[in-house]
């Protein structure tokens, strides 16, 4: 079906847009109040992701509420090493738990490559989301970069120094590149099945690139992103790494079409360090604390710095919780309406 | 009295030192069984830090034990706020916890800048350890950063993203800055009291740098630690802003002798854009869970990248609990010997 509102599939593709599409890491969830709504209809947050008819409706939900250029499939990272053997809980207020977490190389007979079969609540979530849409507006899939799904997978969870995931880079690193190796594997198999279903671009997130010195990133996380990147030619790819700001010369280089950036990374800079790459981001999701004055100056300022051209804007990490849904339709908006004056500025 | 070993003095100047002085931030710690044996014995971590037989004790013992060209007085960058009247419990395997954190202006009402006197356990436990080194190393005083203090008195305690205090930031700038600038008075006191009892050189703290958007930094964090760095002119000066990678061009101008970096950042890249400071770091405290030969290795291969000259050898980070006793020996000793064969090559 043709897309009535295409802006983030040519952006992506480095087209010249008649004003610059928006959307928000976590634009559907508990900023919402119809996502709480639905949340606590859900018996839990893994009910809620492998429901597919409850996944499609809070996937539409910030299309219809906030305007936003894409839907993002609201699933999760964790779902592929659950596919791979790995099953894990999602404890309230304290965040991904895995009971059963790997540690050494005779802990990988417990784990096979995902098959998409495995993941087929998502692949169904997906083709709902579709024939909803019904070609108002782009849907991104998406995974983890390797790297990340792997330091949950032997952290057991989060942490703050991810010590126990970077000691094994360190202590085990063949072992450390069997089990990315089967991640990446799992991974394409799971992006491709997400295109097939109706995914129209994917983004890649890598959010403990910035626990890796820039030695362990070029070993042990790169390459499998490079990997997957690779392997999906059918749709436009982008890739969020967080942290990975020492990385930048090296992402000019992957074959994806876009990278975003946190908020810590300068615009100007990542433009000369990344020029083959259209650019997401990056505003700092706490200026969304501000007044609303503050908003449309501080996403006007982000905006002027991109310029009007090869750019997705977005936050520069997700949105949290306790920000107002009025902020987050200030953004929005403002993007929406600035980026068209400043092309007629251009011009 | 004359230092014996005053190689970490000197190279902090830029002055020529016939190999690089090593500390490690965290030396005195859970690595060592020693310190476990006084901090069981003393009731809590506080009493250890407000002890100063105590804490003079496990300020010496890396010395002792480790061979390290500095001691770094055992202390707590939360004494600050508790001297300024917000008091804190560390609690064990959490961390900090202020019972009545700040939230707004009328808050700053229960502060007041520290007097050294309300810090006298600290500068007489620098006393103390002074006449025990007996010259044999330098010791080193230290202070979190304004925005890094800052942080903890508004959030209560760690955080994950810190957007209850970059929300502050962002909606209470005024009040931000009334409490920022009775932070740094409050240190530069502290840290002039250190110097006065004795401390060598002192270092500033700036845990938190990363969490900011470069425009914040440069507003709520850099000023402070420049007035501080300003004020101190007794002894050479370290500022460790972790995560602040997109100000090493600022970091440059600042009046310090020395910047540390965490090991994300790129040394070649650090030396190019900061060319008038003495570096300090940078090892990934990872590595040193690594077998002996990894540590010797990723160790000299550090040293090659900073050279032989305006470089102090330290970890990018504190060390993690868990990290043998032997493997910190070997990165210790591999400074010592392999920088002197690199001046013997260079020379």
């Amino acid at each position: 079906m043709q897309l009535q509102n295409d802006l983030l599939v040519r952006a992506a593709q480095g087209k010249e847009t008649e004003r610059t599409p928006v959307w928000l890491m976590r634009q559907a969830g508990r900023i919402l109040p119809e996502y709480r709504k639905v949340r606590e209809a859900a018996r839990d947050f893994k009910t809620l992701v492998k429901t597919p008819e409850l996944a499609a409706e809070v996937t539409l939900q910030p299309v219809d509420i906030l305007g936003v250029d894409a839907a993002i499939i609201f699933s999760d990272i964790l779902v592929i090493p659950e596919a791979m053997g790995l099953n894990y809980e999602m404890e309230e207020n304290k965040g991904p738990v895995f009971p059963n977490r790997i540690s050494s190389a005779a802990d990988i007979k417990r784990l096979h490559v995902a098959s998409p079969d495995e993941l087929r609540y998502v692949t169904d979530a997906i083709s709902l989301t579709k024939h909803e849409l019904n070609g108002r507006v782009p849907l991104i899939g998406f995974a983890g970069a390797p790297w990340t799904i792997f330091s949950y997978m032997i952290e057991g969870g989060g942490s703050k120094t991810f010590s126990r995931a970077k000691k094994v880079l360190y202590t085990q690193p063949v072992f450390s590149h069997q089990l990315l190796e089967m991640i990446a594997q799992s991974t394409i198999h799971y992006l491709k099945a997400q295109i097939h279903a109706g995914a129209d671009i994917v983004q890649v997130f890598d959010s403990w690139a910035g626990i890796l010195s820039p030695a362990q990133y070029r070993e042990f996380s790169l390459p499998y992103i490079r990997k997957i990147c690779d392997a999906i030619q059918e749709v436009p790819t982008i890739v969020f790494a967080k942290g990975a700001f020492f990385a930048r010369p090296e992402m000019n280089m992957l074959p994806c079409n876009v990278v975003g950036l946190d908020w810590n990374m300068g615009i100007a800079e990542s433009r000369i360090q990344m020029p083959d790459k259209v650019l997401q981001g990056n505003l700092d999701p706490c200026a969304l604390y501000g007044s609303l004055d503050d908003v449309k100056r501080e996403t006007k300022r982000m905006l002027d710095e991109f310029g009007s051209q090869k750019h997705i804007a977005n936050l520069g990490h997700g949105l949290y919780p306790d920000i107002e849904v009025d902020k987050v339709r200030c953004f929005i908006d403002t993007v929406k309406e600035y980026s068209v004056s400043m092309r007629l500025k251009a011009g």
